[in-house]
């Protein structure tokens, strides 16, 4: 049977929903019936409906904590990462690399580094789906002459070389032995592997186990590629040692400089900072007496300074020269990838991310973050875009609940109706289309669930783990 | 490991409640913005987050329907009943009646049927606490002059004699044959078995399976107490027939006449309804299609036609005339007491309970509707009290969070605080004292927990149930 504690958390979600709900009517009510004071009582409304609101997911973690599936869901992670990791290492080492069929990406793409990671890793998949070891080129980076595996572990130790009997652009036959891969802005035929695409021979697994299994299924690409040279590792321990980091700690990412106005507009320091504080006050509900402390990285070496000043209450971690180099001027050089390197691994390990999913450097530290824990997909406020990967197929949703429209720009709903997400428009509404009606808008939410995009992925049957 | 469905509605009450903390705080930060037009957008706000609210209620229960322990709680429900059950029977049927220790209680309280009952459950509680075998007096009762067991079986096969070798008032010698218990109104001392008062050896085992310990504990004594004669139950099925029951289907109950300005405040037909017309709103998110059906129940025989007159697209259920011979002026007599009885049946056999928790014969309907669920603790709306047992000690709970005080009336806690229940006032906030600090006054609900009274009550280990 059920924990005793598990059934009293379940039973308080569902007291605590009601109370807010009551507390939330009765207010409301009370603005109609008196309508002065509004600019007053509204705030007030709002401080206490957010404590109300932290205190059902308070009870939501808890009756997780006490379901008694912890130690299942941990052993799970630990071995599905397992086998994926295997594969991986299975699929990047062949016995013979002289016959082995390959799949050749060049690293440097013109941009930034969470890009060509990203890049690099779209090819990392395609390499997965079409069973060819990815031989990943790197001289000449533009962040580090040297390459890659300057920092980075080699993605093999027996197969770097990216000759072969056959050569070929994409796709090939399936006897080439080696073929070129395009940045995916033009692949053409696109590659069926593309996110969201999660492998069918695991997806169950996944789903069961994450909130968001195409992150999951990412950030396993990323743990493989991102191996640290050991002195990259003794840099980023000595960092987080000299930092004196201490949980519960957040991340914000406050991305500057080439990107506003251009692919992203401004946020200010305040905006990022609303949402840090209403994360604290959430663990303030549990715990009142904890330290409010945020790791800042910025392309911007203002933002440090500004946060400080502005907020003098919070303690911020975060190394001023370390943006200064994130400059566009100095930003493809050796220490700028230390830089930007040590900035990801830092946000990647704190309790929760406030940043701008517009960059990917942001998006890089979520996806790493989801190696920490069993399930991270909630660790995060993003100010604008929802979580997505870079020229990735259609990511949809389904409809649970059917929906009439109520405001201008909203659309209707059927059950069953499947919808083409765009984005969230944080007020409880994603915009997106119906696919079924053609109709472009406003929809909410809570009346969809994820619609996952099953592919069938090779099953590496080879590989084995022992789940011991 | 967990099931793929728990895990997702897991995942998705916690989505929901975030969505609706986005939807409120945008709407309501659009107040402030623009307040022009208040008592237009409130009421679109309002309908909006009852939904919202409703789909988590929903995320929760299917959560729970997925856990798995479903099937370990039915079972539960019904080994612990049958034990409770076992006892009664045991203690109602000595081997041996001329030297059993008993107490007598007259159940021809001055006051109605609901009263009379839980009276007589009072009763029974003490007998059971004290273990002496409960002697029920009924002659001459004012609802049927034959008696008790003229409508339901007797408290005992082996032993109604109220006679023995010694006799005493309450509360006599452990040795004293024959207790009389007068009302719990002038009962010196009190015994410590008075709801809320939950006994030890069993609180582990109510607690994990029930919402509500007390409801659950006083329920089991009704179920023993109220077993119908053969002809009672044919009336009873019948009717359910005849009126062509169905589920879903909403209670209420309308308390008027000798009631109201005395004991309850009037409340009109259209605050009930508001309460039903939620509830089917929140079915409809999942069965669009559901058919609106109430039953009525009230001792004031207009009732039944304004609701139909009024809400012509909801099927009410009820009978004029037993709402007729419930006037005070007809009340003490057969009929009245089988239309009485017939209301609570059907009250308690409906999904959901709309009512006024002052009047007994709701509370008493509530009570029963427990045996025909593992926990039907939330499936109630009370328009002004919340549940209680008249004469009962106190009520209590525990903070679990902090709070200070926010607007006037409200009282300060500290984590630990014992509070004394006096009563929700269904806006988010109960009124109650604080122990420590003595000072009555609001605080929020959700920053609490119930505080169980635990007592040591006899454990009857002769009494062996197979759990088969
Ligand atoms: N060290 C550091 N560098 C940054 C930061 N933000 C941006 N940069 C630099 O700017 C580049 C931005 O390119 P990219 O990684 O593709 O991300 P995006 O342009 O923000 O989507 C990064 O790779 C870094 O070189 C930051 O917070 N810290
Ligand atoms: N049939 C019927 N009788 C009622 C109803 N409401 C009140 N009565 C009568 O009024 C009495 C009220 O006394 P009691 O049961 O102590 O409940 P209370 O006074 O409402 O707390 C009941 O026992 C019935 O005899 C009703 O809905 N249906």
């Amino acid at each position: 049977g059920p924990s005793k504690e598990y059934e009293n958390y379940r039973r308080r979600a569902f007291r605590d929903t009601q109370e807010m709900w009551f507390f939330a009517r009765s207010k409301l009510d009370g603005l109609i019936k008196d309508k002065s004071k509004v600019e007053q009582k509204v705030p007030e409304i709002l401080s206490e409906l957010e404590a109300r609101e932290q205190s059902v997911l308070i009870d939501l973690e808890k009756l997780k904590e006490n379901d008694g599936f912890d130690s299942w869901r941990e052993a799970e992670a630990r071995d599905l990462s397992a086998l994926v990791q295997a594969r991986l290492h299975f699929l990047q080492n062949p016995d013979n690399c002289g016959e082995a069929r390959k799949l050749v990406c060049n690293l440097n793409k013109g941009c930034g580094y969470g890009c060509q990671i990203h890049h690099a890793i779209y090819c990392f998949l395609v390499a997965y789906g079409t069973e060819r070891t990815l031989i990943l080129k790197s001289k000449g980076w533009r962040y580090n002459k040297k390459g890659f595996q300057d920092v980075f572990l080699p993605m093999s130790e027996t197969c770097t070389d990216p000759e072969g009997s056959s050569k070929s652009g994409w796709p090939g036959k399936e006897a080439t032995q080696v073929v070129e891969l395009p940045i995916v802005d033009s692949v053409n035929p696109r590659p069926p592997y593309l996110p969201p695409a999660v492998p069918a021979d695991l997806v169950e697994r996944i789903e069961r186990l994450h909130g968001d299994p195409i992150v999951w299924w990412v950030s396993q690409f990323l743990k493989y590629m991102l191996r640290p040279q050991p002195h990259l590792k003794e840099m980023l321990d000595t960092t987080v040692n000299n930092f004196n980091f201490e949980h519960p700690i957040v991340g914000i990412h406050i991305r500057r400089t080439d990107k506003v106005g251009t692919e992203a507009a401004f946020h200010p320091v305040e905006e990022y900072m609303k949402y840090v504080e209403e994360w604290f006050r959430k663990e303030e509900l549990t715990h009142p007496d904890v330290k409010r402390r945020v790791y800042v990285a910025s392309d911007d070496p203002k933002v440090l300074g500004e946060c400080r000043k502005k907020y003098p209450d919070i303690e911020f971690l975060g190394d001023q020269n370390v943006a200064k180099s994130a400059a566009v001027s100095s930003r493809y050089s050796d220490s700028s990838l230390r830089g930007v390197i040590q900035d990801i691994h830092m946000l990647s390990i704190t309790d929760y991310l406030v940043c701008t999913f517009s960059s990917q450097v942001c998006r890089i530290a979520y996806e790493i973050m989801q190696q920490n824990h069993v399930d991270a997909s909630n660790r995060f406020k993003s100010l604008d875009d929802i979580w997505y990967y870079g020229g990735q197929d259609e990511h949809q949703q389904e409809a649970v609940l059917g929906h009439h429209q109520v405001h201008h720009g909203e659309i209707e709903l059927e059950v069953g109706d499947v919808l083409g997400v765009a984005g969230n428009h944080w007020d409880g509404f994603n915009k997106g289309r119906n696919h079924r009606t053609n109709r472009v808008g406003l929809y909410p939410e809570y009346k969809t669930k994820e619609k996952l995009r099953i592919v069938e992925f090779p099953t590496y049957e080879k590989v084995k783990v022992s789940n011991l």
